[in-house]
């Protein structure tokens, strides 16, 4: 079945504590090339059938209303994954 | 500054309470083209200097040891990303 992929991320302008830890993880480990880290979430769609147009216009629209808080998230990609 | 993406799924034979409840929503939101809905998760590692192929080496390897958790998630992609 076809999928889509939904990808989210926090606010640029928003603190990403999990991100800033996992950077110093890396940064204590050695891997001191990489000066930041940040964390969002990666949602993958399945759905029954082809990837209409429609059905990308209504998972941009789900991103937006159901899969972010658009307080503190912007979705920086939805789009459809070869099966 | 360039950056490179990594992400990471939960393990296809693993259940995923988040994903399920997510794609229940959906289906109770009308959503109903969308059968099944998996969360991973998106690192955005930001890089000092240009990407080369060493610095990606590196970040596949710190996605599998650092970044994933070998025994219920897959790493599913590492990649520059066009600044």
């Amino acid at each position: 079945m076809a999928k889509i992929i939904v990808e989210v991320m926090p606010k640029a302008e928003l603190l990403d504590p999990q991100g800033k830890a996992t950077a110093n993880a890396l940064r204590r480990g050695g891997a001191t090339e990489f000066v930041d880290v940040r964390i969002g979430k990666r949602f993958e769609l399945t759905v029954d059938g082809e990837i209409t147009p429609e059905i990308l216009a209504k998972a941009e629209q789900l991103a937006a209303d159901v899969l972010s808080n658009g307080v503190i998230e912007d979705v920086v990609a939805v789009a459809e994954v070869a099966a």
